[in-house]
């Protein structure tokens, strides 16, 4: 599989899939909690801490320096030649009752990549690090460990960071002997690439019928909270001319979610009302006020300002139907990140040159390469998700594409590695 | 104000509006709860027991014979004449932050027409007794009092009545001194008409700027509670084609509302989505599942059926549009009720007597009017609710309109106790 007859060692280079298999199953043994579904490592738990000391084991065991930094984040460098790094990895912590594959796969994935290169005999023009990054799934509500690694966050942030329980981030830190003082930057020249294998967590892969997808950009995204106000009635006694119903304003905007994707979306947007809440929520009364979450995507910010104004023409138009009052909240706008065109071009050329079936594709969820992408060259590979599900105990990749993933990673970092370009 | 030059005692009675409003304010001193607003007399609380203990004394004051059933209705009989009696009421509990009006107008207005009446020194020609009702408002699932009194519930049902915290009826009775093993049934033969007079809870009256309403028919009402199921997933990485959002399904039903109605209803029909739950109901989480209420209301069973059909329908097209599982559970289906005819013919005649404004509408709201009107002739007064509003603290009714619905109430039974017609 994957054999380039008369390539360098780097272009043929092949991983242990056994191995690779007994690592993600050794450390997804890790965050099992007794009738809780799913694999259970959250960002600074017991158990998420335990991956880590897992981990850094792994790294010295693979001859590599491994250390843990004041908030988290682990690395396992291999010294070698000269010159800025070339980075790869992911995250181990995970949702509660996550799946077995995100973040785990491209730690455990880039573990294997430096000691399949070990195994080959390949000496790197430069250094090789493994990362992983500490609370990537947001407790705290950004991407903690890459956005202090590239001093996108520091001690200021995280002193005022608290996870949805209150429960403060530098608390967190301290109970497990980390340190949220110390700042943990690099110097982003440090860093030649940050290369990560992902399972998708979409369907677009599976549909497509294609092993590998190359991410090209990962999708900003706008967060509003909406209210619609009207005013609370007896279903029964009250007319319906004249009505002030805040859950028929919710609806004629839900109606025309395909209507605003026509006139301003594009194939990456997105568009979701995931969260709802009616009051006084009784069958019996009209609706008084409806509070709802708007979230929009794209891979172009310009396309995402038109979306957003699409969403609050349609919004205006409903509550001015219904006679509600409006009311937008935006949590947040996140543009989009454009990766690395000459990373992604490479993966594509290590795809064809092995004959996988790869794509291009945007990401709409994010991820730790997306952090890097704004401060150095970056790459973000993906394999299928079954069925496109993820955060759930039932995410599934089959073993097939994680071979050729971290077969696609392997020889990445060995190229990378060793041919600068 | 409505006097009636050289007509009987009984088209001129007048009623002591300082007194009804005495009555009003003295027995809506009892429910006031510290820091609660509104007005708390919760069917069987002891605060409903002290509102029924209120009214005994100021029928007894009033010379009637006054008395509690089993399960808490109150009457208090003037027994005169000979043949079935003229009943006036309503109810004196109330939902949790109740408003000032609501069933307790009908009561004090009963109490007022007996007093007016015998001041007048009126003569009935048949018995003449106030009522009023246990649990009107249903906290135990029905309208206990008035379907009692007429035979339509009795221990059987009782014992198995249970309210929204898992309190059983017959435990709340017993801790009142009442006795849930007693049938408290009345002969219907032995009730000539039953005349209430109550506050409307909607908007009607005072959009058309009339005093009086005289309802001909009260709402029929179907309660489904609807479940659109497809499939929870991550909002950035699904892309919009072949995604089975169920708040989508629940969008598109919700904008055929009107279609709905233009095609299936008409003037009287309602149909309200008031409760709507969401899962997982998280922003970043397209809803693998929407549950909601679906409440359909209207004057004639036919049109009922015709708007359950339209919204199966429309629920179908929603749910197969977006590739959605649809459960329909019907939780009630309360066919509507005609009021007697010649009843409402002579409520408005009166009204026509002595220049009162009045019209004929339908009720959306249910009544103690309702269950008697299935056994007995029965006729239901409104006055304007300001705003609409009920079942709230701030539900009020402008006393001048009191006054005219009250002298109405009064003239009323006293039409009906001397003249049988």
């Amino acid at each position: 599989m994957f054999e380039i007859a008369g390539k360098s060692r780097e272009a043929g280079l092949r991983i242990d899939l056994a191995r690779l298999r007994s690592d993600v199953e050794a450390v997804n043994a890790i965050g099992r909690i007794d009738g809780v579904p799913g694999i259970n490592r959250v960002s600074f738990s017991d158990a998420d801490m335990a991956g880590r000391r897992w981990l850094m084991d792994r790294l010295a065991e693979a001859g590599l320096d491994a250390r843990i930094d004041a908030i988290g984040n682990v690395f396992g460098r291999w010294e070698a030649g000269s010159g800025p790094a070339v980075l790869a990895g992911s995250h181990l912590d995970t949702v509660p009752q996550g799946g077995p594959f995100d973040g785990t796969l491209g730690v455990c994935a880039a573990l294997e990549a430096v000691r399949a290169m070990k195994a080959a005999g390949i000496a790197p023009a430069r250094p090789v690090e493994i990362v992983c990054t500490a609370d990537e799934e947001g407790r705290f509500g950004g991407m903690l460990g890459s956005q202090a690694i590239c001093g996108e966050v520091g001690p200021d942030w995280i002193a005022r960071a608290v996870d949805d329980s209150g429960q403060r981030l530098a608390d967190a830190l301290r109970a497990q002997g980390l340190d949220p003082a110390a700042s943990v930057a690099r110097d982003p020249a440090g860093i030649a690439v940050f290369l990560e294998l992902h399972v998708e967590q979409g369907p677009v892969l599976e549909r497509a019928g294609v092993s590998i997808g190359i991410a090209d950009a990962v999708s900003g995204v706008f967060n509003w909270t909406v209210t619609l106000a009207g005013a609370a009635n007896h279903s029964g006694t009250t007319p319906m001319p004249g009505r002030r119903d805040a859950f028929r304003g919710l609806a004629d905007f839900g109606a025309r979610i395909p209507a605003i994707l026509e006139a301003a979306g594009g194939a990456d947007s997105r568009l979701t009302v995931g969260k709802v809440a009616l009051s006084p929520n009784f069958p019996h009364s009209v609706a008084g006020e409806a509070t709802f979450s708007v979230i929009g995507r794209d891979v172009e910010e310009a396309v995402m300002r038109s979306l957003a104004e699409a969403c609050r023409d349609e919004l205006g138009a409903a509550a001015a139907r219904h006679g509600l009052g409006l009311d937008i909240a935006e949590q947040g706008w996140l543009p989009p990140t454009r990766l690395d065109g000459a990373v992604a071009r490479r993966l594509m050329d290590i795809c064809a040159t092995c004959g996988m079936d790869a794509m291009t594709m945007s990401s709409g969820a994010g991820h730790d390469a997306q952090t890097f992408a704004r401060h150095c060259p970056a790459g973000l590979i993906f394999v299928p998700s079954v069925g496109g599900v993820s955060h759930s105990p039932a995410e599934w990749t089959e073993w097939p594409d994680i071979e050729r993933g971290a077969t696609l990673l392997a020889r990445a970092v060995a190229a990378f590695a060793t041919d600068p370009a």
